[in-house]
């Protein structure tokens, strides 16, 4: 399924979540009403609900595919479309230099290792960093002369993960998303990235959720970024370092991942900072980041 | 006032905020209905509910303390004293290489640089690390064989900062508390903190946060750490090098900081990876954590 955050554009209402079919957005928690089953109006209360609640959701789909019943399903046109997890209950986890080509182009181009490094690299992004397609990517020039862009495959975890086996970890996810991770450049600080990579509207996310079972093979994905229509990044998730199952084991080693957890896969080559000679993103600019069987997350660039 | 999160060993209750006034903890929520007002039941409540609240609450104190109503204290001794935020909304922000002799310590014994940083050094913990007074930290020597200390003066936000003027800082601190910032020092990632940091368990806090009214200079504490009553590092909030109102200013000038949010204003000299020998903690040691005018945060370490 595509699972969105969306809001009725007709309405003044609160984010819901929804299913997007057929040009429609049919909404979860008022589907569920119709077999007087209580099915949750968030993203994170579909995540918490678990495989039992996704199940029920493609049950009452199958059933009523062919006529909606009254008030469920909306024009996606009709429709804004939020981060599908607006507000995520922690940091996102980000890993840095997980592409062999983009190690390479950050060694000669920032402060990093030529070497893959040994463990996954992994930093962190505040909640409030995240934003929703067609939001804007704010620039501000008084901070920063450097803003750069970086497509991944987001991963989002389905259940709570301590300790547990890499041969066990693709069953912790509950989905996949599109991730933008923006950085400043030169707002690193002694060489830490969260101020870099964790300043407000630095993480556009979606359009959707793709369930895990849509997916049966995440590291087999085209992903591909554009700014105002040039192609900048262009690669396959097949290209990952560490893949999924050793990302997940990895953080979960020592911290407790939750439902609605994201992790940012990272990023392949083509980043402005990597480019001969160095581009950056500057207000006017649109970025269009795209994951294959996702979707593309379109953002504009403004100025604040 | 001494602001703490509790729970009553004689109930079986969620967590409570309560304030701390001759051996007992009165309870806020409790003590409010006597007034037919309605207070908070937690610490971020509290928090969110504004100066309003807090004067409320002071008039209630003041009104009662002769002789609480029944039910709204409890001796001190009967209860277990949880983090004052058990469950931050965000990441707790860190800020790394903030007092010079520490600096120094670091540069000659981990990879950070001899120079005063030009701009705070933040980096992140996930609100999954945290745990309160008397809390196990895990020791894991599978993961780790640096486990190591750093007593922090923690600063907690009051209401919600983005581009503020740090000349205006200070009114949006809700108070103080004291933090550990606990990290194994052998599990960083390319120069990223966090997977050192971030861990379960390594942001031990507490006792308890004492409001900013009481608390007129924080830049005049003493703090200290003792491993295993053996005095580890001993100074002064004197000597922290980017001030309060510098590190909230700085980090509002990107990141939104929201009510609840923590600050960790970096530890001085003293860590287990400065000494000569180096000195690390062990399953059975015991640290406490103390800052003047806040308390004592004493917390066992145990292997896991």
């Amino acid at each position: 399924m595509q699972l969105v955050t969306y809001q009725d554009l007709a309405r003044e209402e609160a984010a819901r979540v929804g299913v997007v079919l057929d040009e429609h957005v049919v909404d979860v928690a008022l589907l569920g009403l119709q077999a007087n089953a209580g099915l949750p109006s968030t993203m994170l209360g579909l995540i918490d609900a678990g495989p039992a609640a996704l199940d029920l959701l493609r049950d009452l789909i199958a059933t009523h595919r062919e006529r909606w019943p009254v008030g469920t399903a909306t024009w996606l046109s009709n429709v804004r479309l939020l981060a599908p997890i607006p507000r995520p209950r922690k940091n996102i986890f980000g890993i840095g230099l997980n592409y062999v080509d983009h190690v390479a182009e950050s060694s000669r181009s920032l402060d990093t290792e030529k070497e893959m490094p040994a463990k996954p690299v992994v930093f962190s992004k505040p909640p409030t960093t995240v934003i929703g397609p067609n939001d804007a990517i704010e620039h501000n020039s008084k901070i920063t002369q450097q803003l750069d862009w970086e497509v991944e495959l987001g991963v989002v975890i389905g259940r709570t993960a301590k300790g547990i086996a890499e041969a066990d970890a693709m069953a912790y996810v509950f989905g996949y998303t599109v991730i933008n991770d923006i950085s400043a450049r030169d707002n690193r600080r002694a060489g830490q990235w969260i101020f870099s990579k964790g300043q407000d509207t630095y993480c556009p996310m979606g359009p959707c959720i793709v369930t895990a079972d849509e997916i049966p093979d995440p590291h087999n994905l085209e992903l591909s970024l554009t700014k105002n229509g040039h192609i900048m990044q262009q690669a396959n998730t097949a290209l990952m370092y560490f893949k999924i199952p050793a990302l997940i084991a990895d953080i979960a080693s020592a911290i407790t991942l939750e439902p609605g957890d994201i992790i940012a896969t990272g990023t392949p080559s083509g980043v402005g900072a990597g480019r001969t000679p160095q581009e950056w993103m500057h207000p006017g600019d649109v970025i269009e980041a795209c994951v294959e069987r996702i979707g593309t997350l379109r953002n504009p660039v403004v100025s604040v």
